[in-house]
């Protein structure tokens, strides 16, 4: 077994031998009250002979990674204690938890939070006791972990989140652990030029900590084992300035640890202090560190022959068989004795005051910090009013908008009444999805070479366009999570590339709810745009609309999907998200001309509704339909109201009902969603026995899992996205999909009892229609003009 | 405009006049037959005025990374002339579909593929009539395109690509270029340490092309911009000796690229011949070439007073007026004009002689390598006897075992008896998922430093693991499409991180699947392990089974779903995979202990079957039940199986059915997946009539979007994940979610007509017991004794 502490105290660099004491003293019980949670039931002191009764019956947790975070967290407060500087930090390596409880417990922040669990021995016991135990506190970072913004769960986010967490918090040191396992997944990799969207005059500092351990789950890590000289070219080209930090003599890293934080923290403000002076600092050289320590540091050396301190061995539970192997049981109790923990608790079991000498003034610990509380600081955006940006809509279906480009004007007022609580993130593609109003307000976020012929580029721009989904999410992510406001802008197809990065956010935002300290953040809004149906330049690969079947799969108190059919709808649903908390919103919309329907009041009255009959457009005179026609997303509505055209024209008996549907989540039982109608004004507005021909913007499963258990199911006849698609004319689209207006008229004279023989004609002509359609098409590379043309006829 | 080609040729360099000339020829046709592509509908060599009905009514394609590529291709093919190299090439900017379609109708393969596109001006005119037009090609490199494996719509995968197809291919040598607008990705940038992985002895090589053309849709790209100095410490410090060629007058940088291009050839060269002497070769220096040349180069300078060519402004099409525009229009032939068609093409439109002299052998022309349709070279593996690999169940229920690592043995064999020709991916967890008995097959792959403790590591290893979820993926395809098989193994939630990166994949398979010249490839083989029910050290972040949702939105003749629920289905089902062609299988199954159910005979038959009644199990004799318990996954059939036991106990007389499902598929109609059954097939397992209990691995609505258009739909209960859970036990976990043993009993009793009554006792006993059971975990931190060892009754 290595040293589980310094020896003889020996001052040899920065740290004066009280401060090494008084760093060492907090590691080491920070080290112990890891172990103690991962391993005890009782017993916490070790006062009596150690049980195989105290022993949790499931050792769960990973101790490979602790002692290094514990060490981080000992030397950021002596830093905090000896500058003042305001700290967060990011736990990369999350399965750590036993780290940052251990810390908030010390610091006091866990028992401010959690009042049961007291700073004494029975809180200590309590402590250990829920640590990964049921009914307890996961064996991750969590919601439950104070101090935190970062699930210990998926990897890859640390330095993302770190970003957006310093992103216009200007006196911010944000310091992100970044284990060498997570630094082999894309996400990270791609993290390390977030320093070049970072503006050193107003936005706060990130401090990477890379921490080699050397091993993942079984097996070595790519950055650890690379020859040191490639891992320090790959950060300088990142844009730091690496310093190591490396060994296993706990006292001599303590000191070199000192030496390097303080020089990265002096670093950095000097950065801060030119840009702040008016300099332009372009690709600043930031301070980061690499610290290179031993997996399960300060843990059992070896076990039953095998290496088990500095190696992959050390990963989760050291020692697995100490209930039933008193060999195991004795090395526990070694291993925990080693922490000399009467030197670091009293009788009573409270951390004595030398143990906890580092911790900094109550408003600077890092567990308290309320950033990492965000809703505690979160304003209300100051929004515009809508109706200043509505499009006039004189009759329905007479004139055409760009529904994303109209969102872009209200969004460029958004971006110029919070200067610095509100950013749009976007894999370049602000421009392309026709929100370019808003580079009137602001620029693309830039700090690295710009040429003159550059446009709208600037360090403190709001706009962040990196062509990377990841980044812009976590970003965001860390934005919000921290207290601020935002929108990402996406291909539809491509929000798959987060959609484990939105699962993770959604669990985040679930446990949230159930902590009464966690107060409400902005809600993570995505505008899809782009979107399957008029991917014009792009083809196949580009059309997925399942980001929505992904996203419903989340508990439904958590997600919302909205799918405005026109420029009206779009801003009032967007507007509706900018003021909502604790939710995941996705709103599609397209970018195209489309036509506008709704005048503003009729939008917002349509959109509070979500669903909702339009009367003008139908023929059953506001009851008792032969048809429903319903419909969902901008280009299903337009193909829905000419399929209502055609059959008020040729079959004008006909009483046709046509349904719009603007939030997705109105079709599901009351019981299940909060946005969820009744059976009674499910069957007002679809008829529980009716004929429904329902055109939809995804794939049309959907539709039937929100509706299954709805009297009038069984009736219910969905068209969308059947995974069918190439490059082609926005028609040829829904015709290869059988959305098309003429389809969905077939569709009716199907359905509807008795219109077969009288509707014989109107069915063949339709069919000669898609083959007119088609012809014309493949002919002339274009939409047949009337369609391309086509308005409501009333 | 700049100059569209060279102009008096001096050589200055590596290249002789006349090599100077033919590169420059072959260059400078590639781009016009581009620009004609994106353009014209008629007059291919402009040997009439060009007038506005010749210009296509819809411009569509990406022109500004396009000239770029015909020079990668243009130099290419002057490497392997004068070295014979084997050479495929990945583009990355495949949105630059017209340099692909260019230089393969150039080099005769084109016309090879699609007969009908004759090498002459008819072939030319159809040519560039089908690019991006209805009924013709993607504007992106697509199976459609010869020489391709890689799709070009989402962006971040073209080096893990060209990786896996250079992993066992000793010979050749794949050109990746990568744009710079990929580079920014997360999964690009954590490819770039696949040169750790790759084995200098046994595979081949990637020369990455990293081309700097400056911009994105709208903005500048970060690689393009940072200092050259960080640019190159990166590429350095990935293992990487980068070779700049920049430029913008076409003659010089010819030479450099030619000089650039010879000497990475070399370096390979050396590397190779150094680790097939037998010398071990960690981190070798891997040449690589940084291309800086102008987005848009050679296309018109600028347009309405804006520059563009080197900028944003040519990343789609530079002139979009034309039609309109006589101005445009007179740019657009000066533009065409200024690549001298009639020195490239002979009165026929057939390419020159000089103009293709750079063209290879017909067997070494990149866009005919077969490699590129791995299907042509696809071997069968060669498999084990699943019976050899059995578990000897004696009777259902009343052993264990795990499952996972039951496979773990048939996999080693696979990896014994295929040396060259199959790999198993995963993200550091083969052992982790319990495969570990590959290890005494096989090692890690691992081409950089190693220590003395390590174990089972070597630069061939057949195992690769790597904690990037994208780039195993990437590798995976990679592999598979250049005719080889493999097998992801992934922790369940986490499969999410690729879901993008299957859906194209799964597109590329279908397209594929209506090429005739394209040949069946292996299928992409998923086995999730460490699945939603049983995430003990990990807890929430950890619990998501909605890959599976995910899948099945695919087109359904490529998505497989299987839910083994014992270690013999487990292997039947495995080996299926392994034998099957053009699909996507996702196998769900898990590594903890669990009961044996079917002898291997059994479950061959039961897994053939893909879903059938246990009569075993049941109490319905065969027939007329009064309620069906239906389950699919390991965890739900094990409380499924424990819930018709306690039936049993305690209402004899109730008729159960247990009907166990493992290809999930077969739920859908037969008309809507090949796998699907007929509605009386359906009904003869699940009655049309009687109320069904569905116990199901995952979310519960997936069960009802497969089945919503069964009679007895209505009848229908779904009991599967509801997105609740934390760390605690086993059944714990099963309790949160409503789908454990008792609650299956009390679902039962809610569902059967007329059993209230007579079963409120054992309702009321049910609801105790998961109290009891619920007490117990929260106070000694595990099931219940008698949940914990539950076994089979009958």
């Amino acid at each position: 077994m290595a040293s589980t502490g310094t020896g003889p105290v020996v001052s040899t660099g920065v740290l004066s031998p009280e401060e090494l004491r008084g760093i060492d003293l907090y590691w080491r019980a920070a080290n112990y009250l890891s172990v103690g949670q991962i391993y005890l039931l009782g017993n916490p002191l070790l006062r009596e002979p150690l049980a195989p009764a105290q022993i949790k019956p499931r050792l769960l947790g990973h101790w490979g990674t602790t002692p290094g975070l514990n060490l981080v967290h000992a030397h950021l407060n002596h830093q905090i204690r000896r500058r003042d500087t305001d700290v967060m930090w990011i736990v990369g390596p999350g399965h750590g938890g036993p780290a940052a409880v251990a810390t908030a417990w010390l610091d006091g922040t866990y028992t401010e939070t959690y009042p049961s669990v007291t700073r004494d021995a029975d809180g200590m016991a309590a402590l250990f006791r829920r640590f990964s135990f049921p009914g307890g506190v996961p064996s991750h970072v969590a919601p439950e972990t104070p101090g935190s913004i970062h699930e210990g769960g998926e990897l890859g986010y640390a330095l993302s989140h770190a970003f957006g967490a310093a992103f216009d918090n200007p006196g911010l040191v944000v310091a992100a652990v970044v284990g060498d396992g997570e630094a082999e997944t894309g996400p990270l990799a791609g993290s390390w030029q977030s320093g070049r969207f970072l503006d050193p005059a107003r936005d706060g500092a990130v401090l990477p900590i890379l921490h080699l351990n050397g091993y993942k789950i079984a097996g070595p890590t790519v950055l650890a084992r690379i020859p040191e000289a490639d891992l320090l070219a790959q950060m300088r080209g990142h844009g730091y300035e690496p310093r190591v930090v490396s060994g296993d003599d706990p006292a001599a890293v303590h000191q070199e640890m000192a030496a390097a934080l303080g020089a990265c923290l002096d670093g950095l403000d000097a950065i801060q202090a030119r840009a702040r002076a008016g300099e332009e600092v372009a690709d600043a050289r930031w301070p980061m560190i690499v610290m290179r320590t031993p997996k399960g540091w300060t843990g059992p050396g070896s076990v039953d022959g095998d290496q088990v301190e500095g190696t992959w061995r050390s990963h989760q539970v050291p020692l697995t068989g100490v209930r039933d192997d008193p060999g195991h049981l004795r090395l526990l109790r070694e291993w925990l004795e080693g922490y000399r923990p009467d030197e670091l608790f009293d009788a009573d079991g409270v951390p004595r005051p030398e143990t906890v000498a580092v911790v900094p003034r109550p408003e600077r610990r890092i567990s308290a910090n309320p950033r990492a509380n965000g809703g505690l600081l979160l304003r209300d955006l100051v929004l515009p009013d809508i109706r200043d940006h509505a499009v006039e809509v004189a009759a329905p279906g007479t004139a055409t908008s760009e529904a994303t480009r109209v969102l872009g004007g209200y969004l460029r007022d958004v971006v110029a009444a919070n200067p610095d609580n509100f950013r749009i993130m976007g894999p370049d593609e602000t421009r392309s999805n026709r929100l370019g109003a808003v580079f009137e307000a602001t620029d693309r976020a830039w700090s690295t070479g710009r040429l003159p012929t550059d446009r709208e580029l600037a360090p403190d721009g709001r706009v962040m366009e990196v062509l990377s989904e990841h980044l812009c999410q976590g970003w965001l992510e860390g934005y919000l999570l921290t207290g601020r406001h935002g929108l990402f802008n996406s291909y539809e197809a491509f929000a798959h590339i987060v959609d484990s990065m939105l699962n993770q956010h959604a669990k985040w935002l679930k446990v949230s709810r159930g902590l009464p300290w966690r107060r409400p953040v902005a809600s993570l809004n995505y505008l899809l745009s782009s979107h399957v149906w008029r991917q014009d330049h792009n083809g196949f690969s580009h059309q997925d609309p399942g980001f929505i079947d992904h996203v419903v799969n989340k508990k439904p108190e958590i997600v919302r999907v909205y799918l405005p059919p026109d420029a009206n709808t779009l801003l009032s649903v967007t507007d509706h998200c900018l003021r909502s908390r604790d939710y995941v919103n996705v709103v599609v919309a397209g970018k195209q001309p489309g036509l506008d329907y709704l005048p503003m009041d009729e939008a917002v009255a349509h959109c509070a509704r979500g669903a909702g009959i339009w009367e003008w457009a139908g023929t059953d005179g506001g009851a008792d339909p032969d048809v429903v026609l319903a419909c969902a997303g901008d280009v299903p509505t337009l193909e829905a109201l000419a399929a209502a055209d055609l059959l008020r024209r040729h079959l004008p008996d006909l009483r046709v009902r046509l349904v719009n549907v603007v939030d997705l989540m109105r079709l599901t039982n009351e019981g299940e969603h909060p946005h969820g109608m009744s059976d009674r004004q499910y069957d007002a507005l679809f008829t529980p026995d009716k004929p429904v021909v329902f055109a939809f913007h995804g794939y049309p499963w959907l539709v039937h899992r929100l509706t299954y258990r709805r009297t009038g199911h069984a009736n219910l006849h969905v068209r969308g996205y059947k995974e069918e698609g190439t490059t082609t004319t926005p028609f040829d689209m829904v015709m290869l999909n059988d959305l098309d207006r003429f389809h969905l008229v077939m569709d009716v004279i199907d359905r509807v009892p008795g219109l077969g023989v009288r509707a014989a004609g109107l069915r063949q002509r339709m069919l000669d229609e898609r083959l007119r359609c088609r012809a014309h098409t493949r002919e002339h590379g274009e939409d047949a003009p009337d369609i391309r043309d086509w308005t409501w006829e009333r």
